[in-house]
């Protein structure tokens, strides 16, 4: 059935269905390969993996705005060959070196009008990049795209690991489905966002993982977004084939391209095991190399946050309730009567400074610190921060000598409400506080609809806003972590101080997250950069935590510790608040021993949405290296006894359903003795009935032991191993 | 028959057609009555000259984006009655005290659903002004306008100086009409702009100057346009009903706004003679006072332009045709190859400076002196101009400090080429950049369309990016000479930074400008702020100019002449090449003797496209303002033989058809003798056969004299007189 619905489809929008028997391009290894070629004037391309179709023949090409097209009509100048083997060193990352090896065709294509493309195609072992290249010497130099047509037809209806294509937010649980049931589940009544537009029932984000009947792991993703709108993926669901579906401007442009210029890399990723797909470099090793010169003032942070307060309704960001609306400049908030809510307060955050910095952390994150949070949300209003004026109850310049002389720093907060005209009318003012006052991160937020009025979360203008704020950010030796802004397509291997993203559901999202959420996002959204999902939430029930407030949420302090080792950010949370771990240190120790920056990650079992098990062995030199003096936990946990022991971190989530996981500690240094000290979800742990049952034990292995773990409906465990 | 429209009209849209008879409103000379009620939930007003209906009731209120409207349901809870007499003075003007007095009703409205809508209406002598204003205590917060529903119900079918309504361009030339013949004259097929939207057939611009059959002059108009959109006015011709037709944003927003919050003045000027349309400062009067304390660097400024040769195609603004596509910071302009006929050289700059200088100029504007050129129009290109790096045959600080040497300062130029997403990014460096080397005045462009895409050069978003590139440069010190920007309501009240706009038809325009467009500009752009119209253009035959081209311009050396006493702006250009001013040098002495700012100013004689007459007397402190040192030509010549002269300058302009004027010099200091110098239109002068024909008399007068001078065609005069 499938393959008379490709033929169908092929006949007629592409001009032959015969395999691509030309122009072939193998994988290092040889497992995987490509076929390229023009024919009847159109670019098409397929991909094998092994004797397996990957992607049957595919067209390529754009349809643009006026006269001129990019769909045929083309014929094929030259074909060329070349191979790349180099290993680079991240800032940051999941291990220290990433071996970049592949083999590349340029097809370089024309037409009688003098149009000219090309095509340029780099071949993994782990899977397949390409992208269009538009040189300068050509008919168009300015140009307009109505789409772009590239297209993916898939051998199968696969499972695929999906959430509904949305050109403004990607804060959405995913549904395991098979391809063809998309169109039944993906409807326009979704969960409420402050920002979001459907795109229609057959259309998904990238990442978006998939897995084909016989076990191959396909996942279909882009690489190093610039100067372009991202992409979602809209299905044919009676032929299987996926097109780019790019996001339009507020004119309705899909993008606006100016020759010289080349497209986002379009990723086909193809893996024979699940853990592959986690330790792939496919979407790093596709953006270019760091253009940084100094990279010294970057660093990983773990750090707290007066924020969870916030979003559990604990407190509030705002100041006060005299104002229906605030005008920046004008509203005069030192003869405001306070809430006497105000999360933000110097008392407060000096609870926060005090907890954090006794337990290690690098630094503290400060939402609602700055006034306008009366009436930021859901106006549209231009004007809405200025990014530089505090609350009356909120002494930066003291505050932040206070967390200094503790030996941590403050992390800064840019709450932009989507107006990234106004964003970009005060950030050069912003960061230069931020520089003055010795903050050297900013967490940033895109939370409403976008002003420039009419423009997308995902839309070109603001995949450029989001750049320069990256970019401006180096220029004042700033670490950027953006939260709804685009999903990341690797960046950070160029701008490492683009530490962190969310663009994903993370854990602010409480009880609405599905158990085995955290167990597909490495697979999805994580492929393109770290997230800042905030883990460490040990109290579920928010009644608790806030009182008032109802509701619990789905997953077991397990689940939480094991977070840290799964989910690789340079940047990670302990979001719950002092209190609530104050009842749980026993727990919290696993948090405060775990590093954040590695050299060495192995994963040892993987199946989307049901389990992850990773290990990952720290990065000794910059174990420390967030904290201003003194010393971080990590580094104390490590440089136990004055001495630095070899240290490996293991960690574990599962999904809706328990699971016990069986590994080797063969990693481990042989003939070595290692304390081993695990946080595991107790034998009677629930995510719904019993969450925070846990149960930590301490025990002497060796490379020659195997260890099995159970884990909790959505559950997990942390497990640090320390040389004796 | 108008009357039966109205009548029909008024059935159907607004609730009655009686005149209103409460709640009068008398302007200080009685002359004028305004009446304004509510009348079956429906505000509504109306405005009589004497006895002469010059607005019918006409209805108030404003539809909403939602479920709320602002058209019906109100009650009115307050009249309330004040006056206000107060004298004030202008950093620059037309002369130097301005009084504002005017009796002011104010009407509280609300609703039983909380809304809560006030209407404040100020009289004048000379018109009215009123404007909706929204309290704090409102239903109303964030509330977005669908449209304006203020209707201005004409009395009758007007005879109407016109251009078509277009959200994106002023740039067309007037069409004389009754009111009911704009339909038919009206069409989409408009001269070419390089943005432009039409509006629709019956869509006029503001300001826009009537004349009834009785011989009123009804002006309509807005003043203090801020966080607002600029409207258009609508008319139902029909019923000769204009309405406001607000310009939308990229997502057809009129306008977004915030209580408290107040709209831009609507204003109806209603003059006896066409003189007192052109002495009425009620635009001016109903902007805000200045907000600026320090004002002693602003002062007026006459200045020559490397600009005229690149309009006429002499040379050009760009430096090479090396690049089909320019992309700052990648493109290598220092290996390119100049074209030969980039026009911001250098030598050529020096050559200005030289002239300018010579002849007493404050100042020297320099186009096409940055990076980008090539490629900048036309291509909606984002980053298109990063305003601080200059082309490598502009030595920036050499030229710089070679004019000053001179006496003289360099005009910066910024063409935004309407991305203002760009301009803003890169305003302060650019700002900063002209304060270092000495600049105090930018001519800013905006040519195309505009980024953010979707938006339009009068739309809410675009008045702010205006307003703040004052307000930042005022910051700087800096004078604002916008072009293309929206046309002005009278804001440079408030900030007189903004020494200048175009917003018009300028001579840029050459062979496409109208006989007549100067009698008609002064009724109704400029009643809102200075024009930076650029005259002095004495080679009207192009082909002399910029050999090559062709096409002749329309107008006489003696209208050109005329416009520097006619056109009031602080900022007056002598805009032709050197070389053509060295044919001419005697006439040129009138553009080297004439001052441009004021103490006192008189409206000879005037009527709409036909003729304006004006006699100004120089403000003496602000004569050699602009000069860094030495003397200014106009100080030279109030100062000449070193002790100060009384002196008046007069100016005239006329139409299609030649006229002559026979003016009083009572405004002379009785019983003392004046040297008269007329520049005068020659007898055989005329703009299509002997443009070029001007006559230069030296006589004696005193104040008891009568003088008859006639223009030609097209023509014009300039006389100065100086106490002798």
């Amino acid at each position: 059935m499938i393959l008379s619905s490709i033929l169908a489809f092929a006949a007629c929008s592409a001009p032959q269905v015969k395999p691509l028997d030309r122009n072939p391009l193998q994988s290092p290894d040889g497992t995987l390969e490509l076929r390229a070629d023009v024919l009847d004037g159109v670019p098409m391309y397929s991909l094998k993996h092994g004797q397996s179709d990957v992607i049957l023949p595919s067209r390529l090409g754009y349809d643009l705005v006026g006269d001129i097209d990019l769909k045929d009509g083309f014929k094929l100048d030259d074909v060329s060959y070349s191979s790349f083997d180099e290993t680079w060193t991240p800032v940051w990352g999941e291990e220290d070196h990433i071996r970049n090896r592949y083999n590349e065709m340029l097809l370089k294509l024309s037409r009688e009008d003098g149009v000219r493309m090309n095509i340029r195609f780099r071949l993994y072992n782990d899977g397949l990049g390409f992208r269009y290249e538009f040189p300068m010497e050509n008919k168009l130099t300015y140009f307009k795209v109505a789409d772009e047509l590239t297209e993916f037809a898939l051998a199968g209806d696969h499972t695929a690991w999906w959430i509904s294509g949305d050109y403004d937010t990607q804060e959405y649980n995913y549904y395991k489905s098979r391809l063809s049931e998309i169109r039944g589940i993906n409807g326009a009544d979704r969960p409420y966002n402050a920002s979001q537009s459907y795109i229609g029932p057959t259309a998904v984000q990238t990442a978006l993982q998939m897995k084909t009947d016989e076990g191959l792991y396909i996942n279909l993703h882009e690489a190093r977004v610039l100067d372009y709108s991202t992409t979602s993926l809209l299905l044919d669901d009676k032929k299987m084939v996926f097109r780019t579906a790019l996001t339009p401007d507020a004119q309705g442009i899909k993008a606006r391209l100016q020759a010289p210029c080349v497209s986002p890399w379009r990723t086909v990723q193809v893996c024979e095991k699940a853990t592959d797909v986690l330790a792939s470099r496919l979407i790093l090793n596709l953006n270019d190399p760091c253009v940084l010169e100094d990279v010294s003032w970057i660093h990983p942070v773990k750090y707290m946050g007066v924020w969870w307060e916030m979003i559990t309704g604990k407190t509030h960001w705002s100041y006060t309730s005299d104002f229906p609306s605030v005008k920046l400049g004008e509203t005069d908030y030192s003869k405001a009567k306070p809430h006497g809510r105000h999360g933000a307060n110097n008392e407060n955050v000096r609870r926060y400074i005090d907890f954090a910095a006794a337990n290690g952390f690098d630094a503290l994150l400060i939402e609602g610190w700055n006034e306008g949070w009366e009436d930021w949300f859901g106006c549209q209003k231009e004007f809405v921060f200025d990014f530089i004026t505090p609350y009356p109850d909120f002494d930066l310049p003291a505050l932040n000598e206070y967390a200094h002389s503790k030996g941590m720093r403050l992390i800064m907060h840019h709450e932009s409400s989507s107006s990234t005209v106004n964003y970009e009318r005060w950030m050069e003012q912003a960061y230069t506080l931020m520089n003055q006052y010795g903050y050297d991160a900013v967490k940033s937020g895109y939370v409403g609809d976008i002003i420039p009025f009419g423009e997308h979360h995902y839309s070109q203008p603001l995949i450029t806003h989001y750049h320069r704020a990256v970019v401006e950010a180096a220029k004042h030796h700033i670490m950027v972590n953006a939260h709804e802004a685009v999903r990341p397509t690797g960046l950070c291997r160029t701008w490492p101080n683009m530490i962190g993203n969310e663009s994903a559901m993370g854990n602010e999202f409480r009880m609405d997250i599905n158990p085995g959420h955290t167990c597909i996002l490495p697979f999805t959204r994580l492929q393109g950069g770290p997230m800042d999902f905030t883990p460490g939430i040990f109290e579920q029930d928010m009644s608790i935590t806030a009182p008032g407030e109802t509701g619990k949420m789905r997953h077991t302090i397990g689940n939480q510790l094991g977070l840290y080792v799964t989910f690789y950010s340079p940047l990670q949370m302990a979001a719950d608040l002092p209190e609530n771990y104050a009842r749980f240190m026993d727990a919290f120790q696993f948090i405060k021993d775990v590093a954040v920056d590695w050299d060495k990650s192995l994963y040892l079992e993987a199946e989307p949405g049901e389990y992850i098990v990773t290990a990952r062995h720290p990065k000794l030199s910059t174990l420390n290296a967030g904290r201003l003096s003194g010393t971080s936990g990590a580094y104390d946990f490590v440089y136990a006894g004055g001495r630095p022991h070899d240290v490996w971190y293991v960690g574990g989530v599962c999904g809706e359903n328990a699971h016990e996981t069986t590994f080797k500690l063969d990693f481990l240094k042989p003939g070595v003795s290692y304390e081993a000290t695990l946080y595991a979800d107790a034998p009677d742990a629930d995510y719904e009935t019993n969450p925070q049952a846990y149960t930590i034990t301490h025990s002497t292995v060796t490379s020659a032991d195997v260890l099995t773990v159970r884990m909790a409906r959505s559950g997990g465990f942390g497990l640090s191993l320390r040389e004796k």
